[in-house]
This record gives C-alpha cells, sequence and structure tokens, in this order.
C-alpha cells in the first residue's frame, strides 16, 4: 500500500469527509468494490482467492482514489466467501482505502430495533464503514439505530435500480408511487433526527430520480448505482440526481471500472474508465 | 454434545426436515439462537467471549433440540462479533444444531438479482442454513435467486412484529394494505416457481396474522416471530397463523427461551420455558 495512507479517521464525519473527497478530486464519481471471484484479472488467477482478491482491491484503489468521492463495497460479495471474506471487508475499509476517502457499506439492512442496533454496530464499529445502506421496510424503528451515530451517513432504499423495482416501489399508496411515499418520510425522518439520512434511487430510472430530488430538496445526498452495466445513462442520472449547484449526487460505477480490462492492464483500464466516467459527471454537471 | 448428531443432512429439503421434526417433537415451537454477550449467564461469564458464546449456544441446542420444529439464529446478533463471530454460526448451523433439525438463518436480505445470488451463496452453501428471511422491497428478482435452489426454505417479510411495521406496510395500496399486496405476490411467486416460499407476519399483529393466512391458503408456511420478550400474545397468534389442520404456523420464541435464567440453571431454565411454550402451542392448536 502507498506510504503515507493516513489511518482511517472516525473521528471525522461522514459528510465532512465526503464533501472534502469530492472537492478535492473534484469528483461525484464513487466506486463500487464487488470482487467477483469469476472476473479476476488474467495475472491474478494463479494465487490463492483470498490473497488474489486482496491484490485486485488494493490495484483498483490505488489506480482510482484520486478520482472518487467514495468506494462503495457490497456486503454480499464478501459474506459469499466465509469469515475472511468478512477479514478481508475489514481491511479494504480500515487499511487499504485511504482514511480521507469514505466508505458506503452496501448492506441494505433492515430489522427491528434490537436487532437494527446490531447491524449498526458490525457496519460501523466491526467493518468501519462511514455510511451504510438500510431497507425501510421495517419503518423508523429499524432504521433510528443507524442514524443515532450521528456522524455516519445512511442511505434509505427509495426506488431501486433493477427492473422488480416497480412491483412494490410503484405501487400506487395514499395517491401516489410507495417510493414517493419512502421520499417523503425519509425527509421527515432527517429533519427530526438531524443525522446525514440521504436515499438510494438508480441512475436506471432518471425521471423516478428526479421526482425524488424534488421531494427531498437541496440538501438531501442521493446514492445513485445502475451506471455502466446495469445500463443507466450517466449524464441523465448525473443531472437528475444532482442539486441545483450540481452537488449531493453520488454515482455509483461497480464492474465497468473493476473489470474494464481482464488482462495485466486491469489497474490502468480501471483508472481510464474511472477517468471517463469522473469526465461525464463533470460535463452533466457543469 | 450429545453422541449419534448426525452430519446436516443438505439432501433432505427444508420442507422435509421440518414437517419431520415438527411430527417427531410435537411442536410448531422455533427458538431463536440471538446470543447477546451482555446477557450471558453469569457461570460462563470468566471465559473468552467467543468460546463463551459457543459453550452457550451449545447448551440451549442440547436443552431444546426434542421440543422444537426449527431454530432461528439471527445473522445480526453472529456479524456484529466480526469475522470470528461468522465462524460462529457456520459451526452453530453445520455442527452444534442437530442435522435432523432444519436451521432458518433470519437475515433479511433484499438486493438486485446478480447480487442476491451471492446473498443466497452466503445463506445456503457458507452457513448451511436450510432456510432464510427475506424482504419483498426489491420485487421478484431480488428474491428468485433464494427460491432457485429449490429444496431450501425462503421467508418474505410481510407484516413484520415492531411497532414502525405499521409506517409503510399498512400504507393503503391499490385498495388494501401495501402487506396485503405482499401476501398476494407471494402466493403468486410460489405457485409459478414451486419453490418453498413462506411469510414473515409477527405474533404482535393477530389480526393481520389471520389476514395473511387467508389470502396465501393452507399450504403456505409462516414464520410468527414475536413470541415472549415482544410481547406477543403465543395462543392467540398461534390460532391466527395456523392452518385448518393447526399446522404451518412456525412460532418463534428467543430471549424469553435463551435468557429463562441467567444463572448455572440456564440451560435446564430453557428447556422449562421450551416445554412451557410448546405445551401453549399444542393447545392453542388442538
Amino acid at each position: 500500500m502507498p506510504l503515507g495512507y493516513p489511518q482511517r479517521a472516525m473521528s471525522t464525519s461522514f459528510l465532512e469527509k465526503l464533501r472534502s473527497s469530492a472537492a478535492k478530486n473534484r469528483s461525484w464519481l464513487c466506486v463500487g468494490l464487488d470482487p467477483d471471484p469469476e472476473r479476476l484479472p488474467e495475472p491474478l488467477r494463479d494465487r490463492p482467492l483470498l490473497e488474489a482478491l486482496e491484490r485486485f482491491l488494493r490495484a483498483i484503489v490505488e489506480a482510482t482514489y484520486d478520482l472518487v468521492c467514495a468506494y462503495k463495497p457490497n456486503s454480499a460479495f464478501y459474506e459469499a466467501l466465509g469469515p475472511e471474506g468478512l477479514a478481508l471487508l475489514r481491511r479494504l475499509v480500515r487499511e487499504i482505502v485511504p482514511g480521507r476517502i469514505p466508505v458506503i457499506l452496501d448492506a441494505k439492512r433492515g430489522d427491528v430495533a434490537s436487532t437494527a442496533r446490531l447491524y449498526a454496530r458490525a457496519a460501523f464499529d466491526v467493518v468501519g464503514a462511514d455510511a451504510v445502506t438500510v431497507s425501510p421496510y421495517l419503518g423508523f424503528d429499524a432504521v433510528e439505530p443507524f442514524l443515532r451515530y450521528g456522524d455516519r451517513g445512511v442511505f434509505l432504499l427509495c426506488r431501486t435500480s433493477n427492473p422488480g423495482a416497480r412491483e412494490f416501489q410503484d405501487l400506487p399508496c395514499d395517491g401516489g408511487p410507495l417510493y414517493q411515499r419512502v421520499a417523503e418520510r425519509a425527509r421527515a425522518w432527517r429533519a427530526q433526527s438531524r443525522a446525514e439520512l440521504g436515499l438510494v434511487a438508480g441512475a436506471t430510472y432518471p425521471e423516478e430520480l428526479a421526482v425524488v430530488r424534488g421531494i427531498v430538496g437541496e440538501e438531501t445526498l442521493l446514492l445513485v448505482p445502475g451506471v455502466g452495466a446495469q445500463g443507466g445513462d450517466l449524464e441523465r442520472a448525473a443531472r437528475a440526481a444532482a442539486n441545483a449547484q450540481g452537488e449531493n449526487a453520488i454515482l455509483v460505477a461497480a464492474r465497468s471500472v473493476l473489470y474494464a480490462s481482464g488482462q495485466r492492464d486491469f489497474a490502468e483500464a480501471a483508472r481510464r474508465e474511472a477517468e471517463r466516467l469522473r469526465a461525464s459527471i463533470q460535463r452533466a454537471l457543469a
């Protein structure tokens, strides 16, 4: 790992870290760190799996950390590797990602309050993440234990990027689709808790993204997955998600960056793709 | 651990295991295996934490395995302990619980299809669970990777046991509350996939439980948490959740069994409480 990486500074809040990395790197791009054993670059394949994945993640982070506002590992990729995968996730967050770049743990957790407290501990204290994604289905008491940390970010699922999102999220509830009810409640919860509560809304549905931005106002962060491999139009999504100042929209690309090349040049290719995406976002928000 | 525990038999489907343990033990009681370091019985407290928790779980399982139809560990309790906690969860499922008693991993996962596939792998192949709980918010494509295993059980959150459940689950959607829409979709998904898709509905809301049973028909399994510490009325919940034959309702108690005593007699006290709960359920369903 490069010299001079500071330790993960947990005394700095998620929001401060995010604003600082977005400004310093002139970037609202977030790279998803979702290591897939089946897509490891060819030169790493002869190593033991966990070692290969760690080298892969380290190379991707070293190649992109000055181009992003945040990283977003998805917990499933690590859980599928067993307890050693969770140890890798913890090292990724605490040692590999530079301490000044915030890490959003994509975990989509949601459970009753006494259990949510433990999920918050796992994400924030064990893994060491700066922010986490959570599910709205159980209501406020399932979200509140995450908000109580105060200095960490919480992103509530609102309009997800997958095709099945329509099934329940678009159901007309009380005169409008369910995802709009979720956005309205999130706005109220945010005001009430004074914590950094943002929303997840997929790049694959730019019209709904714009509606969500309209509901939550200018200050709320939107986390926007689905760029690249999932087919979302990056520039359109960036314009729909950002506020009037061209800020507060975190645009996530994972596979298109991580697997830009499967050969010896995988890290350079990842950097080129991240540069291209960052420039697209800058253009869209100019 | 008692001699003669068979290895976890993954060749037997969740449903076969459940029917067999429910019949053999004359029980629809499921014990939640949620180890809380702060509530460890006094005689175990001088040991290293992970060792103490493992001894605790082993003693609870040994004291209750002939009284239950299933066990339900909640993933959060293990995740909060770090990677070693996940290793404990795997040992619990693969070595401590007798192979003929099904284990329902309460994980409430929900993510886009390519990620849900990894959560299914983590639950079924890594941990070795027979069944898992999942969240409906992302729609069918987030659930389908779990159903595709065919022989495992999947329980979709419908009406949860917490106070905040009302917030979204009771929103009027298309003429009835959202949780009823979820139950209707689950019924259709179950028919379409021919997999063992059940629903989670909390003991704390017996009227809604009865509505859910009415929607899904006789064959669908209902997983009913919230008995005991969460305040649900066990006999009322059992009658509302079971089908006309007094079957297919899995009633979950966790804290009231695990922490029945904090002293040297904790395992005997857990057994007595499990016997009492089993008898209550038998009475209600007679």
